[in-house]
């Protein structure tokens, strides 16, 4: 495998099973040799923890401030993580990234999802993950795996999921080799398979064989 | 004085008389009878306290986390505290408002000016103050009047200083009709008089006199 750096980004609804393909992500790639840095959104710095403690444990914070208090996190979470990880040729895996920020602020809040999404990329400078997977679940089976009651408040809280899952098959639909879609009712392994299958078919993990310098110094 | 909402900010480097403008004002127009709010930029509210102390004692923040902490504080600012205040009447007076963002990110920082104030606009929504009064004075004088030393660091920090009142000096012209520049070196009393003056002639504090309405209820 070639150490050139490469960005993965999972999105998904609550309880569609990314942690879990992030965790066999990594440890297959840490396997083969490579550097993995695994990270989260939000919170994944110090400073992200601390933003993510003044918008859930503050006073009200207006829908504005909120999305740019994510986009500073976000911002800072490049800056200082994911750039120079990738910089030095390690495998950035993150359980989510600005995706899940357009789809839940646009969807769901006072903001509209263009707006968001063109604040959260100045925010990231524009980096963009080399392959983005969508751990697709439905709504239903979203509560379902979050062991929730199924009444009257959890059935609209059904249309605020299926909306959110509309805009990531939206946004993987608009940039097909960028996105991975994939079921996330099917057994992990299967998933894992289906992803790994997709970076090795893209070249994103390099082709060492096919590389004739590749075991050549510098 | 009619009861109309008002927005009023002052900007203008450190040391160049802002503070006691901003008091003579609060307290001529609480004189003469309107609910006056002072506040200030960044963190005139609790979470822009917070916020302010993120970046200011917090590790290492890189620019663009930093210019979207400052544009969450002030969307809370505007959301929170100066759009119900002009809504219910009030004239608002603060010390700082965007365009201290703008000249202070954009002149001194890694960022753009425009880039700063398309962000700055966007998380006040595109309040724009009825009058921006820009305290001016060289950078030269803003130095004697913090009471620094002059040494080589310090005839560095002129140029940047002299940057930030470029900045504000051409915001000022690009819309006259939106801005006072005040010669700050004047005696504080006549600057006042000099503020006074233009919210009287450009009828911001309303013209009681000259509406018949004025004092018939409904």
């Amino acid at each position: 495998m070639s150490g050139q750096g490469l960005f993965i980004a999972f999105e998904g609804g609550d309880g569609a099973g990314k942690s879990t393909q992030v965790r066999l992500l990594a440890s297959a790639l840490e396997s083969a040799g490579r550097e993995v840095v695994v990270t989260r959104q939000p919170g994944g710095t110090e400073l992200g923890s601390a933003i993510r403690d003044l918008v859930l444990h503050g006073d009200h914070v207006s829908p504005r401030a909120e999305a740019l208090l994510f986009a500073a996190d976000k911002a800072h979470h490049v800056d200082e993580l994911i750039r120079p990880a990738i910089a030095r040729g390690a495998v950035v895996v993150t359980d989510r990234y600005t995706d899940s920020s357009v789809a839940y602020q646009g969807a769901g809040r006072d903001l509209g999802a263009v707006e968001v999404h063109d604040l959260q990329m100045w925010a990231v400078d524009s980096l963009v993950p080399d392959l983005t997977v969508i751990v697709d679940v439905s709504a239903e089976e979203g509560r379902r795996r979050r062991g929730e009651v199924h009444d009257r408040l959890e059935s609209e809280a059904d249309s605020f999921h299926d909306a959110i899952r509309q805009h990531f098959l939206a946004m993987a639909q608009g940039a097909p080799e960028r996105y991975l879609v994939v079921d996330g009712t099917l057994d992990p392994d299967e998933i894992h398979a289906a992803i790994m299958g997709r970076l090795t078919s893209s070249g994103l993990l390099g082709e060492v064989s096919a590389d004739p310098l590749g075991d050549v110094a510098p």
